[in-house]
C-alpha cells in the first residue's frame, strides 16, 4: 500500500535546502535526453551525464527540451540548477518526490509539479509519480520519477514538420505536456468506470463477500486519486491566470481547455464516489434481506414442527397409566391434533406476510 | 449503463485540435437545417452537405439559424468552422461529446455547451444529449448529437408573425432554446418525482427486495442529473453578467428568468437526494423491525416449547426404576407441571412486551 | 404528497411571456379588495373585476394596497399590468406559482415573491402558498392564491389611527407583510417542535414502529421547510441593502429585523433536522438492543434444554442392550447429569453476561 | 426540554414594536442596580423603580452600570429606553427572549445580545438565558432574564482600587463582561468533557441501553451549544472590526481575545460532536458484536446437538422390525455414530473460527 | 485522555491580563537557555534565572535566540515581558497553554503559537506542547512547556559555520523553527499511516473485536491531530503575506514551502479520516457477513433435522393402536420418508443459496 506516508530519509530540523533525494528510488540510472528543435528541424540526443551539459547552449529560435528520467542524483539536480539558475528551494521539491501538484512562479521560469497516473495492471493498483516542468521561454527542464510516460504523442507531435509544437515557444510545450498527463486521468477513470459497472452488476446479481473488499479497494483508490487531482485543478487554474509572463496569453486559452477538463475530472471522481458509497448500502441491504430471509425460513420451520414434535413427545412418554394412548382413535386423533397446529401456525406465518 | 466515463478513440497526448469525433455515435447521417428569419418572413431549408453552405450569405436584418444534428462528421464542422471564423478549440469541443456545460466568450462568438436530458421509456434512463450553441448576433448555430429534440415550441415561434422571437437578435433565439432545455429538465423532475412518490407509497405499504434495487436506480439518476445541472448554473450565471456584447441587456433579464428555473431545479434535485437517502433509512428499519418480529416469535415458540419437550423426553426415557411413570396421577401431574411452564414463559414474554 | 414537482399546463419550449396560469387552482373566483389609506382615513372596498380598477385614481398622501385572491385568471392579471406598467416578465412570474422565493427590482417597482406557510390540521402536513407582492412608494399589489392569510393583525394596524403603517409610505406595508408572513413560520416551528417531543419521549418510552414513520414524515416536512425558508433569508437580505429606492432607510432597519428572524429560523430548522438524525439514530438503536434481548433469551433456553433434552432422548432409545436402563440409580444419575450440564451452562451464560 | 421553540403570547402580524415581553417568566420581581464608578471611587445602590431612574444624571468621568434582572415588565424598559433615546426595535429585542446573539450598531449606542450559559444540576441540562448590553461610552444598561450570573468577578475587579476597569470607558466594562460570559463557556465544556469521558469508560468496558440514551441527551446539548456559540463568533468578530466609535481601539485588541477564545470553544464543540458520533458507532459496533457471540454460541449448540437428538430419537421409535435395537453392539454403536457426529461438527465449527 | 478540555485554575470573570499559569504543570524548573550567534561566533549558555537576564545586551549584528523551558513560572515570564516590552495579553497567552496556533502582529514584535506533537511510545498516544515564538528581528523569546524538543537539528545548524541561519535575522531562525515542528508532523502521519496499516491488514485477514477499538482510538488521534494542524494552516499563511515587517521577503518564499507542506499534512489527515471511516464500514460488513454464515448454518441444520425428527418423535408415541409399527417394511418407510424430507430440503437451501 502506498497509500500511506511512509518514513523517508530526511531528518526533522535538516537545513531545508540541503539537497537529498526524499523519497522511494525507483530507477537505477539516471536517464537525460535532450530534445532540440525548432520550425525546421528537430534532433533528439541521449546525454551521459551533467558534464554534456556544460556545452549545452542556448540560441534564440531554437527551444530545448531536457527531459531527466531518475531524481535520485541530487548532484546531477544540482548541477542542472546551478547551469541554469534554478532556485535551491525549486531543486529540494524536484527531488522530494512527495510533493502536493502546485505551481511557483519564479522570476525567470514557472515550476510546475505534476502527478503522472500510471495503472499497475499486475496489482490493479494506481500508481503515481511526480513530474516536475521548470518553464523558461526557450527551455524546458522535466523531471520523472522512471522511465516510461504518456509524452509519446508529444514527442511524434515534436517530430512532424509544421505542428504547432514546433512553432510555439515552451510554454505550449508545457501545455502539451500537462494535457497528456490530464487527457491519461480519463484512462484512470475509464478503468475504475469499468470496474464500478462490473461490480454494480455483481451486486445486483448476487453479492458475496468479496464484493465489500472489491467497494473497500476502490474506495481507497478514489481517495488517492482524489488527493491528487483536487491541488490540480488549482494549479491550472492558477496557469491560466498567472501574472508569469511565461505561459503567453494565447497558450492560456489552451490552458483553459485543460481546466474544463481538470473540473470533468473531479465532477467524475466525485459521482464515483457518491455511486460507491451507494453501493455499500446497496450491499449491506441486500446481506441484511438474505438474513432477514434466512431467519424467515428458520422461524417457519420451528414455528411449524416444535409444537408438534412436542406433542409427539407427549405421547411417547411412558406412564402406566395415561388413557389417551389405549383410545381406538387415539393416534388417528393426535395426527388430527398435529394437522390443525400446522395449519394454524401456517396461516400466522402466511398473515404475517412471512411466506 | 452510460454513467461511467467510457473509452474513446482519442489517444492521450495527441495533438489538442486534431478535429476527430470524441464519443458514441448516435447516428448514420448528418442533417442540416438552415431556418432563415427576419420580422416580416421565416423560410427553412434541409440542406445537402457541407457545399451547399458556401453560397450562404449574411445580410442585415436577416438572422440565420442553423441546426446540424449529428456531430460525427469532423470534416463537415471543420468546413464550417472555416466558413465563420470559429476558434479550433470551440470546433473541438463540438466535436467531442463529453463536455461540461459551460459558455466562452470569443472575440466574435458566444460558445455554450448544453445538455439537453431526454427520459427513455424503454429503459427508464435519463439520457443526455449534448447542444453547442454558438452565438453571433445575426447567426446561431446549433449542433446537436442526433435528431429529436425539445425545440419544436421555438420553431413554432419562429413561425408565427409577430412573435418577439421574430423581432429581436439571434441573442434572444439562444435564450429561448437555454430556455426549451430548462424547462425540459422539469419534466424529468416530474417523471422522478413520481417515481419517488410511489416508491414511497410501496415502502410504506409492503417494503418488497426490489424496493433496495430501486432507491439505488433512482439514486444513480440523481447523481447524473446532478453532474448535467450543477455546471449549468455557473454557465447561466455568466450569462446574465457576461463582459460579452453578444448577449444584449433585455436578453439579459429573460436569462435571468433562466437561471431562476435552473436554481429550481438544482434545489429540487437535493430535496430529492435528502428524499431519497430518506427512503433508505425508511427501508433499512422497516427491514430491521420485521426481522425484529420474526425473531420474537422464534423465540417465543421456542422458550414455551424446548422446555416441555424436554420434560416429556424425561417421562420418555425406558429406565426400568423410575417411580413417577407408576404414580396414579403421574400423566396429570407433567401436565401439570408442562402447564405451569408455559404460564410462566407466557408471563415472562408478556412482560418483556414481545407479545 | 404536494412535496414533488407536479407536471403543469406549461409545454416546454413555449414563448416564456405568454401569460398562463401555472399550478393548481386553488380557489373558484378571484376576489379583488382595494385599502385606500392615509394617516387620517382607511377605507376598504371589494371590487367586481377588472373594469372597477379601471377608474383608480392615485393621488399624493393616498397609499393603495390592492389585494387579489386567486391567481388563475390571467386576463386580470394582465389588465392590473397594463394598468400600473408591470413588466410583462413579473406577470408570468405571478402566474405562475411555483416560484422560488426571490426579490427583483424594475425600474419603477420591486417585486418580491414569498411563500406563506399554513398548517393544515387535518393532514398534519404544512401547506404553502405564493405571495406576490409589487410595491411602488404609493401602492401595493399583493397576488395570494387563495383566500384566508396571515395578514389579519396588519388590516387591523391600517384600521387604528396612528399606527405606523397610517404614516409610512408602501414600502413599510411590504415590511409589515413580510414580518407577518415570517412570523408565521415561528408557528409551524412550534407545531413541529411539539411533534419533536412528542416523538421523543415515545421513543425513550417504547419505541413502536410507526415512530419510524412519524421521523419520516417529520423529515419530509422538515426538507419542504427548508426549501422554503433558504432562498427566502436571501430576499430579506437583499432587501436590508438593495440599491432600489423603493425601500427606504428606516424601513431597512426593520427589514434587518425580519433577516434576523429569518437567520433564527433556518438555525432552529437546522437544529431540527440534527434532532431528527438524532432520534433515528436512537430509534434503530433501540430495536437492534431489543432485537439483542430476544436473542439473548432465546439462546439461554436453547444452550441449557437443548444438550439435556438429547440426553433424555438417548435413554428413551429401545436397544435391548442398555446397560443403563436397568441400574437401581439409572434414573436419579441421568437427573444428575443432567442438573450437572444445566449449571454448567447457567454459569457460562452468566459469565458472559447474558442474563 | 427547553430545546425547541415555545409558543409565545405574540401573535403574528401585531405590530413590530408593540412592547410586550416574549418568553418564560423566569422572576417574580425585577431588580434594578446601579453601579457608578470612576477612577477613585465606586458605588452601588439598588433602585426601587423606574421613576429612581428619573433623578440619574450623567457626568463626565463618571460611568455608569445599570443592571436589570428580569425583562417581563415591559413598561419599565419602555421607561428605560426613554430616558436613555433608545431605539424602539431595541427595546422590542430585549423584551424577546428569543433573541439569536447580535450585535447592532446605532447612532448613540452599540446593541449586544448575549446568551450566558448555566449548568443545572439537577436535571443535567444546559440552561441559557439572554443577556442584553447597552453601551454608551459612559453607560453600559445590562438586562438579565433573571437573578444569579457570571459576572461576580467583575464587580469584584470595579470595587478594586486600581483595576483596568475603573479606569477604561463603558466599552472595556462591555469588553470585561463578554469575556466573562465565554469564559464560563469553557466550564459548560468541561463538564461536558468529564460526561463524554466517563460515557467512553463505560462504553469500552460495558456498553448497557441507557448509553445510547445519555449519547442522545449529550447531543442535544452539543446542538444546543452550538446554537448558542455559533452566531456568537460572528458578533465577536464585529465587534473587533465595528465601525461603531464605542468599541475603541485599544478594547478591539481585547476583543480579540475572546474572538480567539470563541474560535476555540466552535473547535471544541466540534471536536465532541466528531467523538460523540465516534461513540455511536462504537456503541452499535459493540452491541452488534454481542450478538454475534450470542448467535455464534447458539449455532454451536444447535449444530452439534440437534443432528444427534434426531439420531436418539430414531432408536426411540417402536418398529416392531428394527434390527439395530437387537444388535449385540447396537447401542455402543449409537454412541459411536453420535461421538463422530459431534467431533465432526465440532471440526466445523472450529474451521469456520466460531469457537 | 488529554482529549478534552480540563477544569483550570483560572476563575471565569477574573481581570483577563492577570498573569497566572493555565493548564498542567509538566515540569519542576524552569530552564533558560540563551544561544548568541553572528556569522562567525556562536555560543549557548544555560541562565539560572530571570535577574541573569538584566545584563542581556542588544547590539548589532547578534542575534539572540532565548528558550525557556517551563511556562509555570509568572514571575519569570513577565519580568521577561517587562525586560523586552510584550504586551500583557502576549504575555498571558504565553501562561495560558490552551492556545489555539495564531499569529499576531503587534508594533515590535510578532507573536506565534504552535503546538509541537510528541508521539508517546508508552500510551500510544499523540501528545501535544504549547510552543510560543516571540520574534524581533534581533531576537527570538520561545517558551516550551517542557524539556525536549524537536529543534535539535535547528542548533546544529546554528553551531555550523557558513550555514544560512547563522548569516540571516531572526525571522529565518522563526522560519526553521516552525518547519522543524511541522516536519516533525510527518512522523506522527507515518506513525499513524503505519497503525492503519496493519489495521486494515487485521480487518481484511480477520477482524476481532479490539478491531473496533483500535479504530475508535485512532479516530480519537485523528480529531485530535486535526484540530492541532486546521489552525496552522491559516498562521502559517498569514506568515507567507503578513503585513508585518518581522517577516522579510526572502524569508516569506520559505514560508510558503512550510505553508505547501501544512497543505499536505491537512490533505493526509483528510484521506486518513477517509480511510478510517472506510475501515468501519469494512469492519461493520465483515461482522455482519460472518453473522449471515452462522445464521445460514443454523437455519440448513434446524431446517434438516427438526422435520425428520418430528417424524422420529410420531413413531416413539406409544399407542396402542399404530398400524404402521407392525408393518414390516415400516421402519425401513421411515427411513425413505426422512431420507426424501431431508433430500427436499437441501435442494431448497441450495436453490436459495444457502449452500
Amino acid at each position: 500500500m502506498s497509500r500511506y506516508i511512509k518514513r523517508t530519509s530526511k531528518k526533522a530540523g535538516a537545513a531545508p535546502v540541503t539537497l537529498v533525494h526524499v523519497g522511494e528510488r525507483k530507477l537505477d540510472k539516471t536517464r537525460i535526453t535532450l530534445t532540440t528543435y525548432d520550425e525546421k528541424s528537430t534532433s533528439t540526443t541521449a546525454l551521459q551525464d551533467a558534464a554534456a551539459l556544460s556545452g549545452l547552449k542556448r540560441s534564440a529560435g531554437k527551444r530545448l527540451w531536457l527531459n531527466i528520467d531518475g531524481v535520485h542524483d541530487a548532484a546531477l539536480v544540482e548541477s542542472i540548477g546551478k547551469k541554469f539558475g534554478i532556485h535551491p528551494l525549486t531543486l529540494e521539491d524536484v527531488l522530494s518526490t512527495r510533493q502536493r501538484p502546485k505551481a511557483e512562479a519564479f522570476d525567470t521560469y514557472l515550476y510546475i509539479v505534476l502527478k503522472m497516473l500510471k495503472y499497475d495492471s499486475g496489482t490493479r493498483a494506481i500508481k503515481s509519480e511526480q513530474i516536475s516542468l521548470i518553464i523558461f521561454p526557450d527551455l524546458l527542464i522535466s523531471f520523472q520519477e522512471s522511465t516510461g510516460d504518456v509524452f509519446d504523442g508529444v514527442r511524434e507531435r515534436i517530430g512532424k514538420t509544421g505542428s504547432t509544437l514546433r512553432r510555439e515557444s515552451c510554454d505550449y510545450l508545457a501545455y502539451a505536456l500537462t494535457d497528456a498527463i490530464v487527457d491519461n486521468y480519463f484512462l484512470i477513470l475509464e478503468t475504475l468506470g469499468q470496474d464500478l459497472e462490473s461490480l454494480e452488476d455483481e451486486l445486483i446479481d448476487s453479492p458475496r463477500a468479496e464484493a465489500m473488499q472489491t467497494i473497500h479497494a476502490l474506495r481507497h483508490e478514489l481517495i488517492f486519486l482524489r488527493k491528487q487531482v483536487w491541488p490540480l485543478r488549482e494549479v491550472v487554474n492558477r496557469l491560466t491566470r498567472e501574472e508569469s509572463a511565461i505561459i503567453r496569453e494565447p497558450t492560456r486559452l489552451f490552458m483553459r481547455d485543460v481546466y474544463d477538463h481538470t473540473i470533468q475530472i473531479i465532477d467524475t471522481i466525485e459521482s464515483y464516489r457518491d455511486i460507491l458509497s451507494g453501493f455499500l448500502d446497496l450491499y449491506l441491504s441486500i446481506v441484511s434481506y438474505r438474513m432477514n430471509e434466512v431467519m424467515k425460513t428458520l422461524t417457519i420451520i420451528a414455528t411449524i414442527f416444535i409444537p408438534i414434535t412436542f406433542i409427539a413427545g407427549v405421547y411417547g412418554m411412558n406412564f402406566k397409566n395415561m388413557p389417551e394412548l389405549d383410545w381406538r382413535w387415539g393416534y388417528a386423533g393426535v395426527w388430527a391434533v398435529m394437522l390443525t397446529a400446522v395449519a394454524g401456525m401456517v396461516y400466522y406465518c402466511k398473515r404475517k406476510k412471512w411466506w
